[in-house]
């Protein structure tokens, strides 16, 4: 791939953080910090505390990373995991809520709520509900700013959010695997995660530069993703993420978040 | 007092509202936000969820109502009435937050937030404990915007808010009883609430035109304040509010929120 | 009707009892006690609070009424009525848990947990879903005791809790419409309440006596209830309860627990 | 010390085990469960959810370690360790359901919850403040079974068990110090805590002994304690546990959960 021109090639990096409770803490956010250029930081519904808010938010803007308000389902004992069927307008005011109470800290950090992610069940739910997708397009425009919906491309999510005026943002996974339909292929289904580090970078690479990647079947798969999503939840997550990062460069993309 | 020149006799009037979650209801917030200029709007940690937010929040727009963030202790199961020791930088992480969930839907209504008034245990710890009040008035502070704190006049709370360069709105409560010192008799004692509606009427017409009124012992106080609370939330208090705010304006006083 | 034989006509009368919260209440369980046979008192994940359930576990033995634990979803938000995807396993625990809590109470008052009645969304999940039905099984037998499961004749619910060995009880609505198959009238559809007192009255004396009820259609529909529901949280609930107790006695129908 | 009889030296080892929640972990339970004799398993209130209580109880009986309720305020974003001024029926019905939840998993494991032991600020709490003590012993009471109450000796907490005619159980803290009047020394003040491994397993081994302890002072300072109490939640705690129980079987003590 090097001799490519690789002028404008370009990607986001994101990850979940601030995605403790209380004395409960999960990710590494300060290692993570060091490596995304978009922080999605938990509003307080699934994780996330008001202090570890205002922390995050923090550091996330002494180290010029983005910070988006990953929203979701109120289920702090299911971490949003459980896909609820929330009546649309609920859903909707929940949505706005935690973006609002986000931005407190985002503002109090000089900056502001640039983006908004669902969490969880919430995403893959608004991924492929239009109803939910609509009610979470319709909380992010209730949250005012007409804040971008960073999500699965060609998802409802993303339907739902354009329908709305909102712009939309791709993203992708480098190490989950997806279908030929470029659907993922859900956790519990064998060889949808990928393990090898090595093929973690190199997916990444791939996908910043607009090149195929192989599909669980084997095909060949073109994702069209300004984002590329890192997990930070996991032991060795964040060296992964490290790593990722470093492969980016190493090859010439550019590391940036979206508009 | 009719022979009084009346000229510049101006009162507030507000009201805890939107004290209800979920499939609860409290408080007869139709009904009192056509009474108060100001409207105390639970924030969801002792009462109100999302959509109870953005709707007493609009109809108060509607009405020309003040909205102010009524936040609390965490502590749904209590209502708030259950003093809490949170360490200083949790509970101002805490108001903070409040504070901007409920503006996220202030603004979606075309207004802001525009005081912050604290909640139940909340208000009576910060009224006499010098470091809850500090950690309140450094959570108003980080939400940014200097938002006025409405409380017990000369109390720790106004202190604190005051060093903390807030504007401070002291209140008075008609049907409660005062010590000579000008503290509240506490709810267990006898005497502590006035239940003649006349009474209370009459009171409120005394405090907003700075007379002064009788204290527990029988003695002579004044009371500085610009609001007066109304309660809300038991059988007829909507009646007695309609009462209060009839009384002031037959005895020429103006009622307006504060600036 | 008063010709009939009547020795062997019975039937019970549950309710949902104690479902406030803190500050909040709802139904009111007071009048209600003097009705029912049997009372479905909520555990602390849709509605009660530990308090709650003690006063209402000790006034229902006082009464000589049955308690059942009404399990939920985890959802003080949206009142247990927001269906969730909970994995088995927890859902199971969950159910587990609600029992132990209010056998703590019940057996406090003298008494036991003698059945258990699912809540809103869970109850119609479980009603139709296989899955949720045998972890609500589950978490009955994790609990011991062998307890019966009130629920709908014919449900996925009572086919996995006769599979796991658990007696079933069936009941039945007065107030409710059905469908010629036996199902309820979803109430969102037109028709799916009967609010005419004297029409629910008439139906509540058919189904303890085995008579047939017209169904949503017009055709006549035999339902086979040991247990009549009665709803507890609505304006003049308790009256309608309390007429439809006094038309089964006048037409000869014992009223009486489930073994 | 190895010259002494050691006939009737006999100590119990308690831990607070299942303090996650959901996605959160935080005890090294299964180190734990190989260590103690008595497990202090969190009910839900500051952390513990039903599947951990489960999952631990069921352990915990498998090992043959005594199964005791951790009880709480109400806080999970507090982790339990703010102080509340809940009134005192309120706590005692909180007391009364945490310990009926347990003990559902403690019956499905074929065992009981046998003991009771607060937790974090309640602990603190009902160790000095009579009311909440007394609200404790009731909660406990109204549990039935007449459990015992771990907790400080000659605390208030366990005058009120023992006034409520409930066995009392002492604890000590091998890595806490104490002033010389046999408080704990709090954990923001300067030496709170013993460090150095060695110190922990000799002050141990005297404290099973009835040896005098140096207290924070350099006097001397003798604990009655059938209890010692080991930290679980953090690194490298279940490790010094396990030196402290080779320590104290080294020296000959026996290890023994109290009757």
């Amino acid at each position: 791939m090097t001799d490519l021109v690789t002028t404008d090639v370009v990607i986001d990096l994101n990850a979940d953080l601030g995605e403790g409770f209380g004395r409960w803490s999960l990710t590494d956010d300060e290692a993570l910090l060091s490596v995304v250029t978009s922080a999605n930081i938990a509003c307080g519904f699934h994780a996330g505390d008001p202090t570890t808010m205002r922390r995050v938010c923090a550091r996330a803007a002494e180290e010029g990373v983005r910070i988006g308000a990953q929203v979701s389902y109120r289920d702090l004992a299911g971490f949003g995991r459980r896909p609820m069927d929330v009546p649309a307008q609920e859903l909707a005011d929940e949505v706005a809520y935690q973006i609002g109470a986000l931005d407190v800290f985002a503002r109090a950090a000089g900056t502001r709520v640039s983006y908004v992610k669902p969490h969880g069940a919430l995403y893959n739910r608004a991924c492929a509900d239009p109803e939910q997708a609509a009610a979470v397009a319709a909380g992010v425009r209730l949250a005012g700013d007409g804040l971008p919906v960073l999500g699965l491309p060609g998802s409802a999510l993303h339907a739902a959010a354009a329908e709305a005026g909102l712009p939309v943002v791709g993203e992708a996974f480098a190490d989950r695997t997806y279908t030929p339909e470029g659907r993922l292929v859900p956790r519990r289904l064998p060889g949808a995660v990928v393990t090898d580090p090595g093929d973690v970078v190199d997916r990444s690479v791939r996908i910043a530069r607009r090149s195929d990647i192989a599909d669980i079947e084997g095909g060949r798969l073109s994702l069209r993703a300004r984002s590329l999503c890192l997990h930070g939840d996991t032991p060795g997550a964040a060296d992964l993420a490290q790593r990722v990062r470093k492969g980016l460069e190493a090859s010439g993309v550019r590391i940036e978040a979206f508009a």
